[in-house]
C-alpha cells in the first residue's frame, strides 16, 4: 500500500490480495484518522461479499469471479477505540452487469485507488441503533473514552 | 440532520423518513450555499424515483422496496434564488441489482451519510437549455439578482 | 467547457459531444495538473465502451444509446509527460439497468459535470506492471524527465 497526504485529504493505492476493510483500519490507526469519509475507489475487487439489508439482516452475495470496483464510497469512525468503517460499494463482472451493496468483506485484486477526506479534530462514532438493529453515523458523539 | 463543517466541506447525516431534496435545499438555504458538489452518499433510500431522459422527458421507474442507496452524485446551484439541486444515484434491491439513474424525488430509509464540498465565494446557476429543454449547471453565470 | 477553480479542487462542466479522455487530458495538461482525482462525474455519455479485465484483456461493451452518467471515477497521473487518466463509470439506459466498467472511450451527451481533487506538489506516475499486463498508478514515482 501507498499513501500521499496533502492537509486533510489522502491517496491511496491498495495492492493485490490485501483485505480492504484491514488495510483501511490499519490506515486509520496508524494515521489517527477519526472522523473521515472514502470519498471514491475503484480498481479491482478479487473477491467480495455484498449485502442488502432486509429489515433484519444483511442478505449477502458472494462474487463468483473478480469484479470491476467502479464506485467505493463509505465514512470512518471509532467504536470502542477502534476504527469502524462502513462502505457501500458498486461492482461490474464479465458481462458488465452491475452489483451493489453494503460491503461485508472484499480483497482487492491487481490494485484499489482510494480516495480519502478526513475531519481532523472530530470523531465521528457509529453506535448501535437499537430499534433498527445496526450502527449508525453520529457526526457528534460526547466525549470518547 | 446532524451536520459538521471543516472550511468548505461538510459531512451530513440524513435520518429516516427525510426527503432527500427538500432536506438538501434546507441545508443549503441555512448555510449560504450557492456552489456545490454532493461529492459522495450512501446509506439507504425507503422510497425513491429514477429516471433516464429519453430526449423529451424523464422516463420514470419507481422502487418497489427499500433500496441500498450505493452511489450518490451531484451539483447544487441557484434558480431564482433558491437552491437547485442535481442528483445522480445507484441503489441496489433484495437481489443486489442495481438500478440508477437521474434522482426525481427520494426518500431516505434508516439514515444517509452525504458528503458535500462548496466553493465558497461562487454561484453556480442552472439556466434552461432550450435546445434540449433541460435546466444544465453554469459554473460561472453572470450576477445574480 | 467552463472550469472553475479553488485551490486545488475544480469543478468542470464538460458539453455536448465532447470526449471524456481527451477533454479531462488538455484540462490536465493546461492547468499543469499532474496528480489528481477525479472524484465524482454526472451527465450523460452520448456514446461510450466499458471494459472488464478479463486476466487478458479488456472485455468491451459498447453502449447502443445515451446512457445516464451516475458515477465517475479516477485518477489522473503522468506518463512519458503527458496525462495518463483511468477512469470507472457506472451508467443507467432506458430502462435504469447499470452496467458499469473501465471506460475505453466516452463522448459527452448534453453536459457532464465532474468534481477533480489534485494534489499540488505531487506527480502521480502509471508504469507498466508487467506481470499483470497493465499500468498501475504509482503515488511516488522516482524523478520524472
Amino acid at each position: 500500500m501507498q499513501r500521499v497526504r496533502d492537509g486533510a485529504r489522502w491517496m491511496l493505492r491498495l495492492d493485490e490480495g490485501q483485505d480492504l476493510f484491514a488495510t483501511l483500519a490499519a490506515f486509520a490507526t496508524e494515521e489517527s484518522i477519526r472522523a473521515g469519509v472514502v470519498v471514491s475507489g475503484i480498481g479491482m475487487l478479487r473477491r467480495a461479499t455484498l449485502g442488502y439489508w432486509n429489515g433484519r439482516e444483511y442478505s449477502p452475495m458472494e462474487l463468483k469471479v473478480p469484479h470491476e470496483l467502479v464506485a467505493l464510497h463509505g465514512s470512518i469512525a471509532v467504536v470502542d477505540g477502534a476504527p469502524s468503517i462502513h462502505l457501500h460499494a458498486s461492482v461490474s463482472g464479465p458481462e458488465h452487469q452491475t452489483v451493489s451493496g453494503h460491503v461485508m468483506q472484499a480483497t482487492i485484486g491487481i490494485l484499489g485507488e482510494i480516495y480519502v477526506e478526513t475531519f481532523p479534530n472530530r470523531t465521528f462514532g457509529r453506535p448501535m441503533n437499537e430499534s433498527v438493529g445496526l450502527r449508525g453515523l453520529d457526526l457528534e458523539p460526547g466525549p470518547q473514552p
